[in-house]
C-alpha cells in the first residue's frame, strides 16, 4: 500500500462540516466517495489533519489514505477533482512514507478569520466574511492578542463540548490586519482545542468594540471557565488555512509576521 | 400611489434567473414577495429594467413598484431586506414621480464580465468569476472589442430565442482590463440584446485564445446569423452592474474609460 497524502480546499457553505455523517453533507464524505468509486469499493478511509464546523472553510487541507494502486502522485489531483463536487478541489497530492499521519505529525495550524466593517451588506460575500456593524479598535485588539500568545489553558476560550481533556495549548502568532473595511486575523499555533479559533475570535471583537476590557483576558484565562469569554463568532469567516509539518518551516514563516 | 425606485444586488448562483417563474426561485419572485408581505397582499407587482438568466449576477437593478404606504424613502431598504433572503439585498429606495419607469426610461446599462487566467480552480470563487484555461491576447481582444463600438446591428451576437424585432443597439464602451490572473470586461451600451453580453464575451475569448481572427467582426456582423459568432460565456461571469437614466451621467461615466 501506498500512503498518500492530498492537500484540498472547501468551500465550507454548503457542508455541515467536515466530518463524515450518516445523512448530511460532508468534505469526508465527498472525498471518501470519489477514493470509493476511484478504488472500485463500497467505502475508502481518509484521514485529515483534523475537522472543521458547519460554515468553516478549508484553503489548504491535508487528508492522508492508503492506496493498492499504482497511479503517480501528480495524477491523483485529476482523478479525484473528476469525481468531487465543485465545492472541493484538491490541489496536491504525495507519496509519503506509512509512518506519515496527517493529524498526529502536525506541528502547528494556521488559521485565517476574515470579516468586514463596511457599511453596506455584500451579497457576494456572504458566506465568505463575517460582516461586523462596530468600529473596531485595532490597538486593544492587539494588545489583547498579546496575551494569547504563548503556552496557556484554553479553557475557558474553547467550547466544553469535547472529549479532549489536555486543554493548554501554544499560540505562535495572532497578526491583525486591515485593507479597507476588511480585516484578516490569522492565527498561529501548536494546535487549536474544539472552536478555540472563533471563541478568541469573539473575544477580541468585544475587546475591539470596547464592550470587554483588553486587560481581562489573565483573568478569564485563569479561571477555567467558558462563560466568561466572549461570543462564539460566525463560522463563515473562518478559514483552516494551512497545516506545518515541519518545525523549521513553521518558525520560519511565523518569523515573515513578526 | 407613490412610485418607488429600488436598487438592488443578487447574487445569481441560486435564482432561475431574474424573472419570476411558477415553480422556480427567481429575484422578481423573492421580491414581491416581500413586497406583498408589507402590504399584506397576496401578489405586488414590481417592474426591473430587464431581466438577467440563471447564475447571471445583479451588482445595481433598479426596480420600481407603487405603493399606498407613507414610508419614508430611507425607511424602505430596511423594511425589505428584512424580508428578503440573504441572497437579495436593497441597497437603496428613492420616490419618483409615477411617470418614471425602471425599463423605459433607461438610457443605458453597464455589464462586467469577470474571468480569471489563474492555473488553479478557486473554489471560493466558482460562482462569481469564470475560469478561462487559455493565454489571452489583451491587444486581440481589444482589437475586436473595437468593432462592436457605435451603432450596429447586433442579430448575430444574441440569442435567436427572442421576440424583439430591432435588434440595433449601439455600445458606447467595451472596456479590458487585468489585474493578476484576473479580467474584467466592461461593456456599455443603449441596451442589451438576449444574451448578448455573453456572445459578445464567447467570441472576444476566442479571439483572445487565437481561435478566431480579430477582423473577421465586421463579416459576421454582416451576415446577421448567430451560428457565425463565438460560443454563448458561462452565465457565472456576467453581472449587472448599473443602469442610467441620464445621458449626461452615462456620457461623464463613459468618458472615465476612454
Amino acid at each position: 500500500m501506498q500512503r498518500v497524502l492530498a492537500t484540498l480546499s472547501y468551500d465550507g457553505a454548503r457542508f455541515h462540516g467536515y466530518q463524515r455523517q450518516p445523512h448530511d453533507r460532508s468534505v469526508q464524505g465527498e472525498v471518501e466517495k470519489a477514493l470509493a468509486t476511484i478504488h472500485k469499493a463500497t467505502s475508502w478511509p481518509s484521514t485529515s489533519s483534523g475537522r472543521t464546523d458547519a460554515g468553516v472553510h478549508g484553503i489548504r487541507q491535508p487528508v492522508h489514505f492508503d492506496t493498492p494502486l499504482t497511479i503517480p502522485e501528480d495524477r491523483w489531483p485529476k482523478a479525484l477533482n473528476s469525481l468531487l463536487p465543485d465545492d472541493i478541489y484538491v490541489h496536491t497530492c504525495r507519496h509519503v512514507p506509512q509512518s506519515f499521519h496527517a493529524r498526529y505529525d502536525a506541528v502547528g495550524k494556521e488559521y485565517i478569520y476574515r470579516l468586514t466593517t463596511a457599511k453596506e451588506y455584500n451579497v457576494f460575500k456572504r458566506h465568505y466574511i463575517c460582516h461586523n456593524d462596530r468600529t473596531l479598535n485595532m490597538a486593544a485588539m492587539q494588545a489583547a492578542a498579546s496575551q494569547f500568545i504563548g503556552t496557556h489553558d484554553f479553557t475557558s476560550f474553547s467550547s466544553p463540548k469535547t472529549d479532549v481533556v489536555d486543554k493548554v495549548r501554544t499560540i505562535y502568532l495572532i497578526d491583525i490586519a486591515k485593507e479597507g473595511d476588511d480585516w484578516t486575523f490569522r492565527f498561529i499555533g501548536s494546535g487549536f482545542l474544539y472552536q478555540m479559533v472563533r471563541v478568541l475570535m469573539g473575544t477580541l471583537l468585544e475587546v475591539g468594540s470596547g464592550t470587554r476590557q483588553r486587560d481581562e483576558i489573565e483573568t478569564i484565562m485563569a479561571e477555567k471557565n467558558r462563560a466568561l469569554a466572549g461570543k462564539t463568532a460566525p463560522a463563515h469567516g473562518l478559514y483552516l488555512s494551512q497545516v506545518f509539518y515541519d518545525e523549521q518551516i513553521l518558525a520560519d514563516y511565523v518569523k515573515k509576521f513578526q
